[in-house]
C-alpha cells in the first residue's frame, strides 16, 4: 500500500484536513494518508521545509510527500514534483524544498504543467501523485530545472564569517517544547570550529558548552533536578544546533520563549577561539 | 477497505477518540478510520455541521460519517442514521444534520430504534455502520421520518427581508485562520442581488465588495504586503460568505475576532441598492 | 493488520510523530498505526498512564501499545514490555504501567535487553514489535520481572484513613473539557462507603451527592439550562471520580480549573457518616 504524507498549516478543526483525504482516497483509494504536521506556522514555509525535512526520510522510499502551506493555485506561479533519495515531494515553488537538498545532491525537479481540468492544488498533486504511482515518465509530468532555478529561502543558510572565526545562525523554528532551532548543522559547526573551543551567544545569554544529551548536566554538586529551568543548547535528532530549557514546559518551568525572550528569526552568534 | 470518519467535540489529548477507534477496530476490523475534526467548539451542533458538510462531498461514496457532538446517550432523545449522495451520516437528532441538507433534496432519514445491548452511542453507531456494510435492509433499523421531522437549527438560515433588499446573516463559523464564515451562501446571495450594488455591514464596518481570491486587491498604487491585515470578504472554498483578514494570524497580523471584535453568532448585514 | 498505537507528549505540531510513524511503516509495513494521544502534558507519566489505561482496553487483543513519554534512552535505565489481557505495552520503566495494571492482575513484563542496533527508543520498540507479530518467544526479549519490581507511581493510588472512614483522594488529570479527575475508583468507594452518606470536598467546595449522568439534576423547580456552570462529582467512564462543570467550556460557562481554581494533584477528601 503506498503513502502519501500531508504536511499543511491547515489546522485541525476545520474540514480542510478532511476534505483533502476525502479527495486523496476517492481519486488514489489504496493509499495510506499520515500526517506530518497540520499545525505549521500560518504561511510559514520555512517552518514547513524544517518539519517535513525533520520527518522525510524516515518513512519508506517511494513515499510521496504533499505540501500545503503557501500553495494556494491562484497564489503561486508555479508548482515542484522533487524527487530526492527516492522520495517524492508536492510543493509549490516557494522555497519548501530549499532545507531539503541543496545544490550538491543528486535530485530530479519538474516544474509541473498544470491540467485545465486541476481547479486547485490538491488536483494537481492528486492527479500527479496518481501518475507517479502509475509509473509515468515523470519528464511528461513538466519540465525539468535545476536546484538553483527554484525560489529558495536564504533565512535557511547561515553566515559564516570570511575569517571562519564566526558563524552567524537564527531562529528558524520554534518547536512543541519551546526549544528554538537554529539554521547551523554539526557538520557546518565542526567544519568551522577546527576543535577551537567557542561562545555561543543569544540575546543576552552566553555559554560555552553544547550538551551532548539535555540531562548532561555535571551532577557532582548539583542534582539534576536543579538544573531543570537551566538553559543549554545541543544538536537536536536533526543535528540542528537548538537552544534549550532543561524540562522546558508551558506552565511551570518555562521555555526559551517565555524564559530569554527569544523568537523565530533571533540571531545566534558562534565565536571561535583559538 | 470502506471508510469511516469521526467529527467530534472530544479533543485530541483524552483517551476518549482512542477509545473511539479501538471500539471500531474491534466490531469492524477492515475499516479505514479518516479524522475529521475532534477540535468541533464544546457541544456546538452548528459547528459539527458545517465542518461536516465542508468535508464529506470529498469521500468518496459508501463513506460513513459518524459524528459525537451532543450525542450521549443519557441526554438525547434519538439517533438518526440519514443517507444523502450516498454517504451515510450517524448523529443525534439534535440539528446535526441541518447544513447537511434541505428539505428539497433527495434524501433518507431513519430514526434508530435502540437494541438493548447498545449501552451507548458508539456501540449503536458501531452496530449500524456494521449493518450498512453487511447491506442489512435500512428499513429495519429505523423509522423512515422527513427532514422536517427532525430536530433543525434555525440559525444555520439567513433572514431575507421581504422587500428582497436586504439580507440579515449570521457568523456560524470561526476557522482556524479566524475567518468568520457567515451562513450567507453565494448561490441564496446572487438570487436575492439581482445584479445590484451592495453595502455588507458587520459590527461598524462596511465595504461594498467582496473579493474574488485572497490576493484580489487593486495592486497598481499599493502593494499585496501592504495590504496585509486589511478586512475583506470572500465567498470561501463552500461558498459562504466569510469575512477574512489578509494574511491573517494569531501573532503579528491578527484575524477579525482579534482585530475587528467579530464573535461567533455576531451579525452581517447586506443591502441591495439599486 | 496488526495494530500499533501511540501515546506521546510530542505534540502535533513538529516532525516528531510523522518520523516515529515513518520509521514504523519502514520496518513493519503491513500495521495500521492509531494515535491515541501525542497532547500528554510535557513529561507527565500519570497522565500518560490514565490515557492509555482509558483508551487500551477498546482496542483488540493483540495490540501493541508504545509510550513515549519519558523515555529517552539517555535519560532511562530500562524499558518494559507488558502483555496484559491480551495487549502488548512498550514503556519505559518510570511508572507507566502503575495505572494499566495492579499486583493481583494476570501479567508478563519484561526487562527487556537492549540490543546494540537499537540507537533510540524507536529503534527498540520497532524491533520488539516486529518480534512479538512474528510471535518471538518473549523470553527472548528480556528478563521476567514482577510487578513489585517495576518502577511505580504512589501518586496514583488514593489512602483510606485507618478508621474507614475517609478517603484522601488526589487529581491526577484535567481532561480536555476541564474536568478534574480523581484517583478514587467507584470500586473503592463502593467499597469503604458500606452505603454510608458522604461529604465530598475539593478546595472549600463541599457537595453530599455523586451525579449518576451529566445532566442528573433535578429538574423540577429549576430548568437544565439553569444548572449550566454547576458543580457536580460524577463517576467518569472509566469509573473515576471526576470534579465537572455542567456544560463547562473555556470561553462562557467555565471549567473546574477556571471556577473553582482545581488544578493537577489537588487533594479531594471523601468523608463517610453514619
Amino acid at each position: 500500500m503506498s503513502i502519501i504524507t500531508l504536511t499543511t498549516d491547515y489546522g485541525i478543526k476545520d474540514h480542510f484536513v478532511g476534505a483533502v483525504k476525502g479527495k486523496i482516497l476517492t481519486k488514489i483509494p489504496k493509499v495510506q494518508i499520515i500526517d506530518i504536521s497540520h499545525s505549521i506556522d500560518f504561511y510559514n514555509i520555512a517552518n514547513a521545509s524544517y518539519v517535513l525535512y525533520g520527518a522525510y526520510k524516515n518513512f519508506p522510499e517511494g513515499t510521496i510527500h504533499m505540501v500545503l502551506v503557501e500553495a494556494e493555485m491562484n497564489d503561486q506561479k508555479s508548482f515542484l514534483l522533487t524527487k530526492l533519495n527516492g522520495h517524492y515531494f508536492l510543493t509549490a515553488n516557494n522555497g519548501t524544498i530549499s532545507l531539503l537538498a541543496d545544490a550538491n545532491d543528486v535530485l530530479e525537479i519538474y516544474d509541473l504543467h498544470i491540467p485545465d481540468f486541476c481547479a486547485n492544488t490538491v488536483d494537481l498533486y492528486n492527479f500527479i501523485a496518481e501518475s507517479i504511482l502509475k509509473n509515468t515518465n515523470l519528464d511528461t509530468l513538466g519540465s525539468k530545472i535545476s536546484y538553483n532555478d527554484c525560489e529558495l529561502l536564504v533565512e535557511l543558510r547561515p553566515n559564516v564569517a570570511d575569517d571562519e572565526n564566526s558563524i552567524k545562525a537564527a531562529v528558524i523554528y520554534i518547536d512543541h517544547y519551546g526549544n528554538a532551532v537554529t539554521n547551523l548543522t554539526k557538520q557546518l559547526f565542526e567544519k568551522v570550529r577546527k576543535n577551537r573551543k567557542f561562545i555561543i551567544t543569544a540575546k543576552r545569554y552566553r555559554i560555552n558548552r553544547i550538551n551532548e544529551f539535555y540531562a548532561d548536566f555535571n551532577t557532582e554538586s548539583k542534582s539534576l533536578r536543579e538544573y531543570e529551568g537551566d538553559m543549554l543548547f545541543i544538536f537536536n535528532d536533526l543535528d540542528f544546533l537548538q537552544m534549550a530549557i532543561y524540562k522546558s514546559d508551558d506552565e511551570n518551568i518555562g521555555n526559551p520563549k517565555s524564559l530569554l525572550g527569544v523568537l523565530y528569526r533571533d540571531t545566534v552568534i558562534i565565536e571561535f577561539i583559538d
